[in-house]
């Protein structure tokens, strides 16, 4: 499949399953097997200072999380969840909302995919940076997701 | 002010303010000035397993954080951010939201409130527990927030 499949499917996926995604506007710009890229305007996601209200933040940092591991795995029915995230917020998201997820190195993806493929259930840690329009990093997101078949 | 003045403040300020929270369904269920208790329905707030969205979570536990905040300085035109923040994901929420932040005791509280009126900044550290409908932890949300003048 290609990714550019790949990439509309889980934008289809997100807003079908996980409703609040359609309300925060979030849009996969980017998948290539190397990282996922999610963006969302600032309109329905900021606060009230105008820029982009931390719970829109971590909601797409952890989007990104899933949509790694869903990705990663080819199986989006695999059941999946979040067992915990670290968020730091380091400056103001004055635009639009960018997040990335960059796949982990081999030495860590490829005995996460063994250990899925061998005992249905597997753990992985993913690192997310959100970037402000300037691409510059504005938060960093770190979660722990487990994948159970 | 009554606190029941104030709970109606605070969702009001919530929903004009941070778009989000309408579409969430966000509500502010109790403020006694020991705690302050938010609510969300599942269904705008359910992910791709029929529970609740992990980033749903997430963005109610930083509501009643910054909301604590307000409350407890009374002035909802300071400029509060969040700084850091850890979930930890325990349990499915398979009904309505509940996110319970507990007023620190006065041996914190005191201290935030004076250095913000002396200094006009100050931070503070607020737990907030995730209710499943059973009223059961179902998650826990650890933040730093930053009130400024």
């Amino acid at each position: 499949m290609s990714t550019e499949k790949e990439r509309q499917e889980i934008e289809s996926y997100f807003h079908e399953k996980i409703p609040l995604t359609r309300a925060m506007g979030v849009r996969v710009e980017a998948w290539d097997e190397e990282r996922l890229v999610l963006t969302a305007p600032l309109e329905p996601n900021h606060n009230h200072l105008g820029t982009a209200f931390g719970g829109s933040l971590s909601a797409v940092a952890t989007l990104a999380g899933y949509g790694m591991i869903w990705l990663t795995l080819g199986d989006k029915n695999g059941h999946v969840v979040i067992r915990d995230s670290a968020m730091r917020y380091r400056r103001p998201v004055r635009g639009e909302i960018r997040a990335v997820c960059r796949a982990p190195v081999a030495d860590v993806m490829d005995p996460f995919k063994a250990e899925f493929a061998n005992k249905g259930k597997a753990h992985l840690k993913l690192a997310v940076t959100i970037e402000n329009g300037e691409a510059i990093d504005a938060a960093t997101f770190e979660g722990t997701f487990v994948a159970m078949r």
